[in-house]
């Protein structure tokens, strides 16, 4: 059984070090995996992206434990999805929804039982007094339905709309990474309608033609466009960072049309 | 059974794989938890205060191994100190000394017997030469005393003193976390004499009246307090960094007084 | 059986999770563990130094992955080298090189069984769809040669070479660690024909008169010279930044004479 935490608490504080204590000594056998503790602060949809993406190479009853809540101790409830035979805890302000991908959860629940939280709970972190010992008791084969109340809804992150029209697709940058590559909300399965030889890709009056495979098809240096290991519509610069080179930011818009054989 | 590790070596060197090897090497059953790798370059205090906020929610025999280390190769010793089942390892510059809070040590032992180090033993890492081997070795059931020769006394970090007048409290920043939140030296304990309801803190010409329970009770923008996680008077900017807002630092004085009804 | 992974991919993506998901279903028993996820957006030299440091110490039949891949997708092989019971799997780039100490390698395999590669390979991560994979095969006990055709050759990096005359030494810079201090490609070894009490380290314009043996040693401020626990001569500024101070950069010079006694 594995255990896996995603939060914005980095490596300089006490933060990630007490969650995993509290893991420990609930379900000592129990395996800690650290997907990122780099989520920039309070960033609830970069969060949300990352568990998006991991979540489906791991083992079906995998815990998965994320933990970037601007609203701890406020009303926002902490919060259990089940989905396909795996668990997501954390807070109740879309860092769980993502993951999901369109599917409806099988199980909702508000964690509110609290003999299975720290006490004293404190009211500025949950992620130690309430998501790390729900998880650690959920390990030990807990009955979900012990956590809480069911609930009927939750609060899903808007993914930002693609636009489809006869002059092409509008998207956005949604989520840049390490290396500065520029992730859009477009998925390859919106670029279908369009004939693929012919796709020109525009982000401010930076034009690319084409996608290509992979990254050192941009070995001259020029930008490039591919579909990227998310599935989704990436710009890139070969070796450097397309978001340094072209000034770009999280919503900038990105336009896909179609150009002259 | 576990060891944790808390150091100052970063993500980009081969400093904290070599003592994962080392570990593994003399015990390959045990788990190895990162508690934090992030503390600042030779920031003592620092590494004491992770150790201080996280070994009371770990497993009692848990092995926690703290390098942060300027001094090493010099007369400065290496030490073992066990305290209430816990085992803490690292140099006696005062890294260990917060985590035990006051109470005395039930015993220390100068890590003097170089059979369970690595050999050659290096002047300048320690971290993987003696205090990853000995720490690996004792998870394997060494008896403590093997390891060395008892010692009497090690270096104890001072807690900045909190100044209590009839005027009222004087405290000052200990740490800021990735947040920017500004954690003081006041703990709850400090503020009981105080009438809570008249609570006025100071920093520089900030001036925050009374206590909130959480981040989100200043979503209007203005600076709070509050008790934090660890029990201690927090300075902080709701989604935003107390610490770029009023440009403070650590050692910077907070001052606690009664307004007038 | 533990699994190490040495990556550039930060702790802000999903790339590293995605990694330990794809171990932990092919083999749920597997421990892997974290060299560095904090080696410079493709600098495959810094991730072949760390290779080169870590797994000497570390139990003989263990796997390490280094994923450091700016020609993923590209004609570059993906690649497994056996050497002294040790597993290296990356690509064939150099990042695995220098962990053979100028050793011939027990075996070499291209990757190239695709049964063992995630469906579908991406062509621009590798690191999940086909090194995370046969990393996990492996330490399931899959015969090595199963996983691809096994070859001749592959690349190499160069070690900057130390230029010996009767003049001195001439080496370079070649790693800068989280410290500041400055790794050269000088090592103890090369310096055994010089006298030691009157060695002359200088770099640009700054001249070090002798070795130290630890850091504290330079208490007073200079700069200071020493063999570091990776058995280079490294020049450094008690706890300050070599780098900052001396505006040092990976390539830069360091010349060795012998001054008068």
């Amino acid at each position: 059984m594995l255990i896996t935490l995603t939060t914005d608490f980095g490596s300089v504080d006490p933060f990630v070090g007490s969650m995993k204590g509290v893991i420990a000594r609930i379900n000592p056998q129990v395996q800690v995996v650290d997907l990122s503790h780099g989520i920039p602060p309070q960033d609830v949809m970069a969060g949300a992206l990352v568990l998006r993406d991991c979540i489906a190479f791991f083992p079906r009853d995998t815990i998965h434990v994320a933990v970037i809540d601007p609203g701890v101790g406020t009303a926002r409830r902490p919060l259990l999805v089940e989905s396909d035979g795996k668990y997501l805890i954390g807070p109740d302000n879309g860092v769980l929804s993502l993951a999901l991908k369109n599917t409806a959860p099988d199980r909702l629940i508000h964690l509110s039982n609290s003999s299975y939280h720290l006490r004293p709970t404190s009211a500025t972190f949950h992620g130690r007094d309430i998501f790390a010992p729900v998880a650690a008791h959920l390990s030990l084969g807990v009955d979900p339905t012990l956590l809480g109340d069911p609930v009927d809804g939750f609060v899903h992150l808007t993914w930002p709309r693609v636009f489809q029209s006869k002059l092409g697709i509008e998207g956005e940058i949604i989520h840049i990474d390490r290396f500065g590559n520029l992730f859009t909300n477009i998925s390859e399965g919106d670029l279908l309608a369009l004939p693929k030889d012919q796709l020109r890709i525009s982000l401010g009056n930076i034009i690319i033609d084409g996608l290509v495979h992979n990254y050192a098809a941009g070995e001259d240096g020029r930008s490039i466009a591919l579909i990227n290991s998310s599935g989704l519509l990436e710009i890139a610069v070969y070796k450097d960072s397309a978001e340094r080179r072209h000034l770009a930011g999280i919503g900038d818009k990105v336009h896909i049309s179609v150009r002259e054989k």
